[in-house]
C-alpha cells in the first residue's frame, strides 16, 4: 500500500494530504475551503469528543446550544474580538431565493428578502453567548456558570488545509462566568490542563503548556494559554487554547451580578476550545509512510482479525476460534472486528488496515490453528510476532497499552531531540532552516522584536512555557536584556 | 410551583411556552426565530441522540459530516427539492466585514467581498451529499452506502415556536444509496420502524406509522413515510419522516454505478430525519400543570433525593443512608443525585424537581430513618408513598420501569379515546371543533379534495396508516367512492 502514498521525505505536505484522503478521514467538497469528514474521520472525532465531553462534565460543566447566527450589532459589541474576526466572516444577508425569471429552473436571491440586520455565521460564540448570559446572571448564586457547546463554526480562511485550517470546522467552546478574577484564572488553567491531559494520555501526543505573547492572544482575551505540539516535520501546531477574558465581554454586554454585600460587579469570563484540527495533529504526530498510526485509546477499530482460509474445510475451525477470540476481546471492552470478505485477498487487507491505522492486526490460518498460535502485527512498530492462542485476548490487551505508551514515548523523544537552546541570531536562523523544531531562546519581551523575528525568520513565539525557569540572557535579535527563554518555531 | 405556570385549560399554547422556559429547556435568543437550548434541554437531547445513534449503528449506518453551505448551483439541481425549500433559505452573500468609515467602532459588510456564487445555509443536505456521493459510488461494491449526519439546519420560518418550529434546529439526517428500488424502499421502512420504536419505547409516545399523500410529501421524494403522534390538546404532530427518493437525486447529480453485469444504472436513494422538534412533542405529550413529566429512559436525572434535616445532629445518619442508597442506585445504572443545598427549603425543591420532570423524588428525614422508610413520590401520577429502606434501590428501579410503561399506556389511551371514525361532513367539522383528535374518514384520493378540506376545516391528512384495512365508502366532502379511510387532524 505504501506505493499509493507520497513518502514523507519526498513531500511532507503531500504525504499528509494523501493520508487524509486515502485512509478515508476526509474529502474535499464543492464548497471552497470546506471539507467532508468521512466515516473513518468522524468515528475518530466521536471518540475524541466522548472522552473530552466526559472530562468537561467531570469538572462540572454542562452542555448547551446557542444560535449559529450572530446579529452584526452583537458581533461588534466587543471591539477587539470583532476586529479580530471581521475579516473572515461569512455573512447572511437574505432569507429567500426565488425563481430566476430569465432562466428557467434556476434560482436567484430574492432582493425583497433582504435582512434588516445582517447575520454573521459564528466564527466563535462569545458575543451571542454573553448577550444571553446577561439574562441568566443576576446574583452571586448564579455563578459560576460553566457551559460548553459542541458546534460548527466558520472562519473564511484564504489558505485552507484538510482538518488543519478549513472554512467550516467542528469544535467545542467552553464559556464560563465567575464572580472573581482568581476563579476565572483558575478555570482557564484547569481547562488547559484538561486539554494537555487529553493530548498526552489519549492522543499520545506530548504538549508544551504555555501562555501566548500579547501579539498571539485571542482577540478580546487578557491572556491566552495554549498547548503546543511538535509535528514530524519539525513544525509546531497549536492544539488547544484556553482564554482568560477578564471583564471585557461582561462590560461589552453589561453582565453584572449582585455580590453577597449587595454590590453590583462585572462578571469575569473564560473561554476555551479544541477542534477537528486535533485530527490533523494526530495524523502528523504519529503516522508513517504506510498510512495512519492511531493511538489505541482513540482508534475507532483497535483490533482487526483476518482469517487465512485454505479451502472450504478450513473455514469452520478458524471461524470458531476467531469467534471465541472476539468474544473475549469484547468482554475486555476492545473494539474488534473480523474481516472475512472473500472478494479481497489477505495481503490487500493487511495494507488497507495499515493505511487506516488499526493498532493491532491478527491473522489466523489453518497451520496457525494447528500450532495453537496466531500472527499478530502491531501498527506502531510494524513488528510481527507469532503468539500463543492461550490467553491471546489478554496479550493483545497488554499490547494495546504498550502501543499507546510507545507512541507517546516516541513522540516525546522526537520532541526532546528537536528542541534546541540557541543563543545567537545566526544559530537561530541556521537551526530553523536545517534542524526544524522548537527553539528555546531569549527575547527582549517587545512586540516589535517579535514581529521582526517573524518577518526575518518566519518563526513565531509559540508560547512562554508555564513554570518557565528565570534565566538572565540577551535577546537573540536585539541583544537587549531578557529574563527567561521563550519557545520559537515555524508553525501550522 | 404550579402557580407559576399557565394552566393547560386556560391557554394550552402559553402553558407550553411556560414549561419550556421555566423548566430550563430553552430560551429565546437575539436572533429571530432561533432558540438557545439550555443545559436541561440539551441533556435531554443528548440522551435522545445517544439512543438513536446506537439504533442507527446497529442497523449498519455510519456517521459523517458534510458542509453547512450548499452552493446555489448545487442547491437548484434537484428541481422539486429546490422549489420546496427556496422560500426559506438563509443565504450567505459575502465573506468579510470591514470598519464603517462613517461610524467609529461599527462594522459593515465589505462590498468587495461578495461571493461569486451565493451559498445557501443547508435547510436539508440532499444536494451537497449527493454531489459528494457522485465521487464515492462507482460500482455495486460501493453499495449500499449507509450514512447519517448529526447537524444543525436552517429554515427561515415566518412563525416560530420553541422546539416545534425554529429557524435553526438540530437534527440527524440519514442519506443512503442502494442498487435497487426494493432495497431502498426496505431501508425507508426500516428507518420508519426505528423511529416508531424510539418514540414508543423511549419517549413513551405512541405513534401512527403511515405514508403521506402526494401533497404532503417531502420536496423531491417519491414517497414520504411518517410517524404521527397526538398531543394533549388533540392536535397531531409529525414526529419523524423517512423518504423514498427514487432516482431523483441520482439523476440530478448523475450518480450511476456499474452493476454485476457491467451495466451503468442510476442509484436509488432514501433520506430520513428527526429533530429537536421531538423535545416539543415530548413536552406536549406528557407534561401537566405542575411542569414537565419526563419518561425515565430519557430523563437526564431519574431520581432526586432530598434530605429533610432537623438540626445539625440529624445530618450524619441521614447523609450516610442517602450515600448508601445513591451507591446502590448508581450500581443499577440509575441517574441520581442528592440535593442538600441549604439555601433552599425542601418544599421549594419538591416544586422545582416537579417542574423539571424528574421521574422519582425521594425524601428522607430523621423520623423516616427511625422508621426505616423513605417518602417516595412519582412524577407521572404524583402519588406519594412511604417505602421501606430495605431494598429501596430495587423498588425504585421497578418504579421507574412502571412509570415508563404507565406514561405510554396513558398516552395510548388518550389517543384511542381521541381517534374517531366519522362518515359525514357535518360530523367531521363538529368533531374537529368540539372533540379534537385524529379523525378517521373516507377521502376520494384527489389533491383537490384534500386542499379543499384543509381550507374549509383547517385539517390535513396526517397519513394513510400502514396496513390500513380496505373498506369501501364515500368521501366525506365529495361523496365520491373511496377504498380506505385516512387519518385527518389539525396539526402542529
Amino acid at each position: 500500500m505504501s506505493d499509493i502514498l507520497t513518502q514523507r521525505k519526498e513531500d511532507y505536505s503531500q504525504w499528509y494530504n494523501d493520508i487524509v484522503l486515502k485512509s478515508g478521514l476526509a474529502d474535499y467538497s464543492a464548497v471552497r475551503g470546506c471539507m467532508v469528514i468521512k466515516p473513518h474521520g468522524y468515528a475518530l472525532w466521536e471518540n475524541m469528543r466522548d472522552v473530552l465531553d466526559k472530562m468537561f462534565k467531570e469538572t462540572g460543566h454542562q452542555n448547551a446550544y446557542f444560535p449559529l447566527f450572530v446579529p452584526k450589532s452583537l458581533f461588534e459589541a466587543e471591539e477587539k474580538n470583532a476586529e479580530g474576526f471581521a475579516k473572515e466572516c461569512a455573512v447572511v444577508t437574505h432569507y429567500r431565493l426565488k425563481t430566476d425569471p430569465n432562466n428557467k429552473g434556476k434560482l436567484i436571491v430574492d432582493p425583497e428578502a433582504k435582512l434588516e440586520e445582517e447575520l454573521v455565521v459564528r466564527p466563535t460564540s462569545e458575543a451571542i453567548i454573553w448577550n444571553t448570559y446577561k439574562n441568566w446572571i443576576q446574583s452571586y448564586r448564579d455563578l459560576p456558570l460553566l457551559i460548553n457547546q459542541w458546534a460548527n463554526v466558520v472562519r473564511w480562511e484564504m489558505r485552507t488545509r484538510l482538518f488543519l485550517r478549513t472554512a467550516e470546522f467542528l469544535w467545542q467552546e467552553g464559556h464560563t462566568a465567575h464572580a472573581t478574577k482568581e476563579e476565572a484564572i483558575a478555570e482557564t488553567k484547569q481547562m488547559l490542563e484538561v486539554y494537555a491531559t487529553f493530548a498526552e494520555e489519549y492522543m499520545a501526543m506530548p504538549v508544551i503548556r504555555g501562555v501566548k505573547t500579547a501579539n498571539e492572544r485571542f482577540a478580546g482575551a487578557e491572556d491566552t494559554y495554549c498547548i503546543e505540539a511538535l509535528m514530524q516535520d519539525g513544525k509546531a501546531l497549536q492544539a488547544g487554547t484556553s482564554h482568560f477574558l477578564g471583564q471585557n465581554f461582561a462590560k461589552a454586554f453589561d453582565v453584572m451580578y449582585l455580590d453577597k454585600n449587595n454590590r453590583k460587579e462585572y462578571v469575569w469570563a473564560t473561554s476555551w476550545g479544541v477542534s477537528t484540527r486535533l485530527i490533523g495533529a494526530l495524523v502528523m504526530a504519529h503516522s508513517d509512510d504506510s498510512g495512519l498510526v492511531l493511538p489505541p485509546k482513540l482508534a475507532p477499530l483497535q483490533v482487526v482479525i483476518v482469517p487465512i482460509y485454505k479451502g472450504e474445510d478450513s473455514k469452520p475451525p478458524i471461524n470458531a476460534k476467531i469467534a471465541e477470540l472476539i468474544k473475549e476481546l469484547k468482554a475486555r471492552g476492545i473494539r474488534v472486528k473480523m474481516d472475512n470478505d472473500d472478494s479481497t485477498r489477505p495481503g490487500w487487507k493487511f495494507a488497507e488496515y495499515e493505511l487506516k491505522g488499526v493498532p493491532v492486526r491478527v491473522a489466523i490460518g489453518a497451520r496457525d490453528l494447528a500450532n495453537n498460535v496466531a500472527e499478530v502485527a502491531r501498527r506502531d512498530t510494524k513488528e510481527k510476532v507469532s503468539l500463543s492462542l492461550d490467553n491471546l485476548a489478554e496479550t493483545i490487551d497488554a499490547m494495546l497499552a504498550d502501543i499507546q505508551a510507545n507512541m507517546y514515548q516516541r513522540a516525546l523523544q522526537f520532541r526532546e531531540e528537536n528542541t534546541r537552546r540557541v543563543d545567537t541570531w545566526d544559530e537561530f536562523v541556521r537551526v530553523l532552516d536545517e534542524q526544524p523544531g522548537f527553539v528555546s531562546a531569549h527575547w527582549d519581551g517587545t512586540s516589535e522584536t517579535e514581529e521582526k523575528i517573524k518577518e526575518l525568520a518566519k518563526a513565531t513565539i509559540r508560547c512562554i512555557p508555564l513554570d518557565n525557569p528565570k534565566e538572565e540572557g540577551k535577546c537573540i535579535l536585539t541583544g537587549n536584556p531578557s529574563h527567561e527563554r521563550v519557545l520559537f518555531a515555524r508553525a501550522y
